[in-house]
């Protein structure tokens, strides 16, 4: 059975606009291509309701895998622990292994700068406030620890925003888990080019080669204009095995490429 | 009041992590500058269930107005307006205005190629066949109109995927409405950039200025890393009047600019 997983951002700056979210793009290309379909994405405000709200919801959509990124921090408006506890009604306590972690970090950086001591101040201390039954998550190159929460039904972890560290995580912990999850289950894609065929004469041309090749997902992105087409053609298959996915795929490429060039397209086929 | 907006993007390409979701970030960037909250943004796949779940959970949340963006195209897998009529559980008909915009674009194409007569084939009349008490928008460069819907508590419209497309009936049609309903309410912002100060010391400044100063949402974004930091503050109000927005940031950034100063932080104030 295909896993399956939501994504859930937390950060105003992807809800006025300033920061482009190319951490949800990152992960749902990294979970597709071992296999994990992706189903919803979710962008919430910096504000505990929001971001609880938003969990409930997930949790009762029965994800595999739910992963936040944003909101770890050591500030006052990093509050994706405190929506995960209110979601979970579970309470917020300093965790042990999670302390140690961050304590560590604070020690090496003041080694760094040749100071004696490490003031585990309140706002430190608070990224290794955790909800109840979680576990940290070690953070390879940043001070909050990542959270896992592992529910009957979902995985929940809950990862930094700043890039560098949510892929440093997501490699280190997040991709064994899913890699271990999806087994052999891979993403397979290929695209077709193609100039001179409209979009709306192209779709009864889809429909039949959906038809005929029912594994394989079809989906044109129209990069020019209605009157001046150029087209890409996506094919897509998620299966647990290459050879038959990649013959699969290539069957209804054929078959696609033939029926455009049929109607007078202008094609260009181009592997994966 | 402030007026507020959801914003749903439908397309499989953003949850395999194929496309990065810039339509969402314009339509978030262009509706904060006209002083709209943005609550929420959610990306779900090609699947009128999909579709119709969020449209549904948004309007719940009664927004003020909800944009969609994609699936509005000829193709099977353009099922926005099918999950709009299945949330509100209203027929699909076509719609004659709607029709008639599509049918004047194929006449104006059919011209261009010098062909006499224009084909109105079941994928094109799809793009006219709309939820009932549904209006078609005019789509200025592009074949799909958008679609607005006027329910009591919020003004639902739809847009096409193709950025170009949605941008041209964004700045056409959705702009005013935006415009009209906030009034002279806008979004103002202001960026310090720190040195030399870790996220961990910053948060109880941070803390204290917007106590001082709670018209301003004050949000550190850092870029460096912990024990080399270097951070974006990003100072933000929304206000009906520009001289007295720009003067409350002014003062917020000034008091946090000297506390920071008082902690070690070496400072550039970007003014913006």
């Amino acid at each position: 059975m295909t896993q399956n997983m939501e994504i859930i951002c937390v950060g105003n700056e992807l809800l006025i606009g300033k920061t482009l979210n190319t951490n949800a793009q990152w992960m749902a290309k990294q979970a597709t291509a071992m296999g994990i379909a992706v189903n919803r994405i979710t962008v919430v405000a910096d504000e505990v309701n929001e971001i609880a709200t938003a969990i409930r919801e997930t949790l009762k959509r029965k994800p595999h895998f739910a992963l936040t990124t944003g909101g770890l921090g050591p500030t006052f408006d990093d509050k994706t622990l405190q929506g995960i506890a209110e979601a979970l009604d579970r309470k917020l306590t300093v965790n042990t292994e999670a302390l140690k972690m961050v304590k560590e970090k604070y020690e090496t950086y003041a080694k760094e700068k040749g100071a004696e001591t490490v003031e585990l101040t309140q706002p430190r201390i608070k990224m290794a406030t955790l909800p109840e039954k979680s576990k940290p998550v070690s953070n390879p190159i940043g001070t909050a620890p990542g959270v896992r929460t592992d529910m009957e039904q979902t995985v929940l972890i809950a990862l930094p925003g700043v890039p560098s560290e949510m892929k440093a995580i997501f490699h280190e912990t997040v991709a064994p888990l899913l890699r271990q999850a999806s087994g052999t289950t891979a993403f397979y894609e290929k695209s077709i080019y193609v100039d001179n065929v409209m979009e709306s004469s192209l779709a009864l041309l889809v429909d039949k080669v959906m038809m005929d090749n029912p594994d394989v997902y079809v989906k044109s992105h129209p990069k020019g204009r209605e009157n001046k087409p150029h087209m890409e053609i996506h094919l897509s298959t998620t299966a647990e095995d290459a050879g038959g996915a990649e013959e699969k795929l290539q069957k209804a490429a054929t078959e696609l490429s033939g029926a455009l060039r049929g109607i007078g397209g202008k094609i260009v086929v181009c592997g994966d």
